[in-house]
C-alpha cells in the first residue's frame, strides 16, 4: 500500500501503482467524470499513469489551469492527426498551448498552403475523430529508436528536437494512426474533446528565428460542451469591445509613446485622476487601519537588492545596473519596494509596544519583460504597487490577516467585484528542507491564515506545497463581468527578508527578537487594476471613481453661460462637472461624451435656463426627465452615498 | 568714445579705457562706495582695469554674490599675508571663496602645524594690515618669469599650478609685502574688509589627491562691517539650532541609509503626510487654474533625451544608461519631465481652441551629484519637482505668466513667505546669434514676461544676458526668517523642445503652428522646499500643514480612554489628533512632543473628564486655559480658516 496525501492535506492508502482516474474513482463518481489530468508530487501525469510510491497527488478539472493545458494539448495533437490525414507527409514543429486553447507549427508538403476556410473541413474531420473516442496511448522509447521513428518519417524538425533530449525522458503518445513525439500529459481519449473551433492562422519562423523556415501557425479552442463554446464566442466578441487599450482610448485615460519606451504607461489627465481617486480611497482606508504612509526612491544601491535577494531573482533578467560617472557606485531600479521599507524599520530602535508597524506606498517598480509580452495595462515594464509591508510579532498574525481581508472587501465592494475566490498556499509537508524559518513558527504562520479566513468567512481553496519558500500566502481571483478570472492581491507572509534585514524589536522580555512581516497589494498594481475594471465595467465605472461625473451640453452657443454656471455650481458641491461648449450639434454632443462614458449627460436650453433646471440623461440608460440643479446635486449625492455607506468605517 | 551697456538696458558712452570704478562713479558716489567688482561681457574685473572697447557691464556689490567673491578672495590673500608674516617660507596650495566665505590650504615650514588659538593672532593682524588700506596690484607675466619667480621662493605647489597654465593668461597679485599667483579679480584695497572671523582647520590632501601630501585648510569670513560679523555669527547660531537636518531627524520627518544610497531620501510616515498635504494643496490651487494632473514614468528611452538634448547635458555627467538584458535597448532614469510632457502633447491632434494645455506632474526625477556635494534634503540624488508645462499660443504668454504669478503668490501667503524678489532674465541684444526662435518671438516673450510682473506689482530685477539660450525666465528668490536668500521656483519659456519635438497645433487659419511652452516648478523641488520650510519655521509649519495638529496628553493611564475619545472626536471634525498613551510622567510628555513641534498639546486628566473638556496648551507658547473639546475644535479651526482665506478662489 502507498500513501496518497491530497491537497486538502487529507491522506489515503491505495495500492501501489493506483492512477490518478482511480483515485478521483474512489473520492466521487462526479470527480472521476471531470478529472483531466493529475499532478503526482508537482509533475502533471496522464490519468493512465501508475503512482508506486508515496505522493502528494492534486486532480485537475476545466476548472484549474493544468487541466485546460492537458484538454488543450490533446486537443493540438487530434488538429494534427486531422491534418495529417487531408496532408499526409505534413511535418510538425511544436504544438502548445497558450492562454486560450493553442496552436500547433506545420509545414505542408510540397509548400502547399491552409488557407482559413480549409479550418471548417480540419474542425470536422476533428469531431469524427473524437467521436470515435480513440485512445491516447504513452510509450517511452530511446533516443535511438525515436531517431530512427522520425528518420523514417522523413521529419527534420523531430529530429531537431530529439537530438537535444536526453536519453531516457523521451516519450510518444499516439490516437489512431497518429504519433507524435510529446512530452505529455493527454487526456485518456479523444472523446473529451466536444466542441472545436480554429481561430487563425499566421506565419511563424522555426523556434523563432528568423534565419530558419517561415512555418504555419494554426490556432484553436477546444471545450468538454458545446454550450462553452458557444459562450466563449460570445465573451471574445463582448472582450474584443471590452479591450481595455481600445476604451483606454476613447476614454482618454492612458497611451504608450515608442519615443518613451515600451511598456512605460502616460496617464493622460483622465486616468490620472482616476488612478488618483483609487489612492485617495485606499488611502484613507487604509488610515483608518492604522498604516502610515511612507514614500521611497526608485533606485536602491545594488547591494540592497543582494542582501534582500532580489538581485539574484532580478539581477540579470531584469533593467541592468545603473552606474554613476565617479565613485564607482551601482544602483538598480527597485523591482520591489520592500528593500526600502525594512531600512525604514531599521531608521529607529522598535519595541514590542509599536508593532505592528504598517508601511504603506504607492510605490513605482520596474522589472522588464520581452516587448512580446508586453500588452495594454496589463503587462508593462513600470507599475504602481498598492504596496504595504506589516512588521508584527508572531502572535499578532492571525489578526492582522483578518484585518488586511477586511480591506480586501472593502476594495471588492466598493468596486463591484461581486464573485471572487481566494487560495490558501502552504508549505509541502513532505519537504521541511525546501522552507526557511522554523517549523513553530510556519504551525503558527499557516494555522493563522486558515483561521483567519474561516472567521472572516471566506471561501478558499488549500494548495499544499504552492507556499513560497519564505511563508504561506493568500491569494485572491476575481471573476469579471465576462466570467474571466483575474489574479489580483496577494497577502504574503515571510519570514526571509527579517532575517536578512536582521529586523528586531525588544520584548516585553527585554531581549531581542524578529518580527514578521506580511507583504500585501490588495489591487496588485494599479496599471493591471485598471486594466481589470475598465474590461469588467466596460469603462463605466462605479459613480464615486468617474473622473468626469457630469457633462453639461448647451444646446446652442446661447446657453454656455448658463451651462458653466451649472456647471460652477455641481463642482462647487464637489461633483466633477466639465462643460461641452463645443460649437456641434447637440446630438453629435451626446454620442461623443456616450462615449467617453461620462455617467450623467445634463442639456440645457432656453427652457432649463428658465426654469433654473437641466435635463437629465444617464449614460446608456436615455432621458431621465428633468430636475432643478439642486436636485440633481441631491440625485446624484445620493448615488454616490449608497455606493460608499460603511466603507470608511 | 565706447558704449558701456548696462544691465537695465541702458546705454552710456565712455572714453576708451574707462574703469568699472569710474564708471560706477558716473552713476552715482553711493554705488561708487559700495562697488567691489565688475563684469565685463560676462568675465568679472578688477574695477580698476581699463574697458578699452564696446561692452556689457554689471557693476556688483555685497549685494551680489559675485561681489562677495571678490571680498572673500581678496581676504584668503589677507590672511596668507598674515600667516606668511607669522611663519616666513609657508607654501600656499589653493585659497578658494566658498558659500560663506573662504578658505586657504596652507603647509607651514617644518611640519609646524596651526592651532585654534592661533587664528586670533593671525585676525588681529590681517585687520592691522586692512587698515593700512594696502593697493592690491594686478600684473601680467610670461609663464617663464612666473616659474623663476616661484623656483626662487621654493614653492613646488604654485610651481604645479603654473606647469598647467598657459603662456599669456598667468597674473599675479600683490599688496604690501605680500605676492601670490591668482587669476582675480580682487578688491582695490585690503581696506574693504572691515571685519574677520577665522572660523575652522581642518585638513586637506594637495588637489584632493589621498597621495599627496595633507596641508592644513583654514576657514574664515569677512564682512565691509563689524557689525554684520556680529549678526552673521548670530545667525549662524541660530541656523544651527534651525538646521533642517537636525529638526527632521527631531519630528521624524525623514531620513537616509547608506544601504540604500547616498542622497536619496525615505520619507517617514509624517514627512510623507506633510509631503502629501503639500501636494494637495498644490493640486487644488492648479485645478483652480485649469491645470491637468498627468503621470508618467521615471524611466524614457536614451533616444527621447537626445531628442530633447537633455541627453548631451546630463548623459555622462548624470546616472548612467539602463540596458536591457535583451533586445538592445536603452533607459535613462529621467533627469526631467518635459520630454514625457511633450510626448503626451503629441498623443492627439491639438486646436488653438484647446491651448493652453496645461500639464502638471508631481514628477520625481534623477541626477548624478557627487557624494561630497549632498547635503540634507537641499542636494539630493533624487527629488520630486512640482512640474509643470504649458503649452500656448505666443498670443496667449503674458496672460499665462501673469496666472503662474498668482500661484507663486498664493503659495508665498499660505506658507507665510513674506520677503521675495524676483529676477527677470532677459538676452544678451548684442547676441543675437546666442539664442534660438525668432527675434520676434523673442520680443513678444520679453515683453510679456516684463508686462506681467508690472501688472502684477511684483518687484523684480532684470538681467541681460541671462537668460537661457532657449527662452527668458523669471527666478524667485525668498528670504527666510534669519534672512538667508534661497532660489526657488522658476518661470522659464522655452522655444527650443517645441521645435526639437516638432510641436503642433492647428491655427484658426487652418495652417500649422509650434506652440510655446512654460516650464514652471513654484517650489523647484518638494525636497528643497521642506528644507527651506523648516528652516523658515524652525519646524512650525503653518497649522494646516503640520501632520500632526494635536497630541492629547493623559496625565495618567487612568485617563488613556478619554484620552482616545477626544482624539476621535477631533479626528472626526478633520482635525489630525494622536494621544501620546505612553507610560510616562505628564513633564516628559509634554517635552517630548514639544520637540516634536505638535502645535497644540490637550491635557487630560480627572477634571477634564468629569467636564468634557481640555487643557490647552501651544507650542512654545504654553498655557491657553480650558475648553470644552466643542470650542477647542471650532478654536482650530477658526486658525486654519484664517491661514487659508481666499487662497483657494
Amino acid at each position: 500500500m502507498i500513501k496518497i496525501t491530497l491537497p486538502d492535506g487529507n491522506v489515503r492508502e491505495f495500492k501501489a501503482g493506483v492512477t490518478g482516474m482511480e483515485i478521483a474513482e474512489a473520492i466521487s463518481s462526479r470527480l472521476a467524470r471531470e478529472v483531466l489530468s493529475v499532478s503526482v508530487n508537482g509533475e502533471v501525469w496522464d490519468l493512465g499513469r501508475p503512482i508506486t510510491a508515496d505522493a502528494l497527488v492534486k486532480l485537475y478539472t476545466w476548472e484549474e489551469r493544468e487541466g485546460k493545458e492537458t484538454f488543450w494539448h490533446t486537443s493540438a495533437h487530434l488538429m494534427a492527426q486531422a491534418i495529417e490525414e487531408f496532408y499526409p507527409g505534413t511535418l510538425f514543429g511544436i504544438g502548445p498551448t497558450v492562454d486560450n486553447g493553442f496552436y500547433y507549427d506545420i509545414d505542408l508538403p510540397g509548400g502547399q498552403q491552409l488557407s482559413e476556410k480549409e479550418l471548417e473541413k480540419i474542425e470536422k474531420r476533428m469531431m469524427e475523430r473524437s467521436r470515435e473516442k480513440q485512445p491516447v496511448v504513452r510509450q517511452s522509447i530511446s533516443k535511438a529508436e525515436a531517431i530512427r521513428l522520425f528518420t523514417e518519417k522523413g521529419d527534420p524538425l523531430k529530429l531537431e528536437l530529439i537530438s537535444e533530449l536526453e536519453d531516457g525522458t523521451i516519450t510518444l503518445y499516439s490516437q489512431g494512426q497518429f504519433t507524435d513525439l510529446c512530452r505529455g500529459p493527454h487526456l485518456p481519449d479523444t472523446g473529451y474533446i466536444k466542441a472545436v473551433k480554429l481561430t487563425a492562422i499566421a506565419g511563424a519562423y522555426w523556434r523563432g528565428n528568423e534565419k530558419n523556415k517561415m512555418l504555419t501557425r494554426v490556432y484553436g479552442i477546444t471545450f468538454p460542451k458545446q454550450k462553452m463554446l458557444e459562450e466563449y464566442l460570445v465573451m471574445i466578441e463582448e472582450a474584443k469591445k471590452r479591450d481595455h487599450r481600445k476604451i483606454g482610448k476613447e476614454m482618454e485615460l492612458f497611451t504608450f509613446s515608442e519615443a518613451v519606451g515600451l511598456g512605460l504607461p502616460l496617464w493622460l489627465p483622465k486616468g490620472a485622476q482616476l488612478r488618483g481617486l483609487l489612492e485617495d480611497f485606499l488611502r484613507k482606508i487604509q488610515k483608518n487601519f492604522g498604516y502610515d504612509q511612507v514614500i521611497t526612491p526608485h533606485i536602491g544601491d545594488v547591494n540592497l537588492y543582494k542582501t534582500s535577494g532580489h538581485y539574484e531573482k532580478y539581477g540579470k533578467d531584469s533593467f541592468q545596473v545603473i552606474k554613476t560617472p565617479a565613485e564607482g557606485e551601482e544602483y538598480m531600479l527597485k523591482p520591489m519596494n520592500c528593500p526600502h521599507h525594512c531600512e525604514i524599520y531599521k531608521s529607529k530602535p522598535r519595541s514590542y509596544k509599536d508593532l505592528p508597524v504598517r508601511m504603506a506606498e504607492f510605490g513605482t517598480v520596474y522589472r522588464y519583460e520581452q516587448s512580446g509580452e508586453l500588452h495594454g495595462l496589463t503587462r508593462v515594464r513600470g507599475f504602481t504597487q498598492d504596496d504595504a509591508h506589516i512588521y508584527c510579532r508572531p502572535d499578532q498574525l492571525k489578526e492582522e490577516f483578518k484585518k488586511v481581508i477586511d480591506i480586501v472587501f472593502i476594495i471588492f465592494r466598493a468596486l463591484d467585484f461581486k464573485d471572487y475566490t481566494a487560495q490558501i498556499s502552504l508549505r509541502d509537508p513532505g519537504k521541511p528542507e525546501k522552507y526557511i524559518g522554523s517549523a513553530e513558527n510556519w504551525d503558527k504562520a499557516e494555522r493563522a491564515i486558515v483561521e483567519a479566513c474561516e472567521e472572516k468567512g471566506l471561501q478558499t481553496r488549500t494548495e499544499l506545497g504552492e507556499a513560497a519558500f519564505y511563508g504561506p500566502k493568500l491569494d485572491f481571483m476575481i471573476k469579471d463581468a465576462l466570467g474571466r478570472n483575474w489574479q489580483l492581491g496577494t497577502i504574503q507572509v515571510d519570514y526571509n527578508l527579517p532575517e536578512r534585514f536582521q529586523l528586531e524589536y525588544i520584548g516585553s522580555d527585554d531581549k531581542r527578537h524578529r518580527p514578521v512581516m506580511i507583504h500585501r497589494a490588495p489591487f496588485g498594481s494599479l496599471e493591471r487594476f485598471v486594466a481589470v475594471l475598465i474590461e469588467h465595467t466596460a469603462g463605466k465605472f462605479p459613480l464615486w471613481l468617474t473622473p468626469e461625473q457630469v457633462v453639461v451640453l448647451p444646446i446652442s452657443e446661447k446657453f454656455n453661460d448658463y451651462a458653466r454656471k451649472v456647471s460652477d455650481e455641481l463642482n462647487f458641491s464637489d461633483i466633477r462637472t466639465v462643460v461641452d461648449d463645443r460649437n456641434e450639434k447637440i446630438g453629435r454632443k451626446i454620442r461623443d461624451n456616450e462615449l467617453k462614458r461620462v455617467p450623467y449627460l445634463l442639456v440645457v436650453g432656453e427652457k432649463e435656463e428658465e426654469t433654473g433646471s437641466v435635463a437629465v440623461r444617464r449614460q446608456g440608460e436615455g432621458d431621465k426627465g428633468t430636475m432643478t440643479v439642486g436636485e440633481f446635486a441631491g440625485f446624484i449625492r445620493e448615488e454616490i452615498k449608497r455606493q460608499l455607506t460603511g466603507l470608511y468605517n
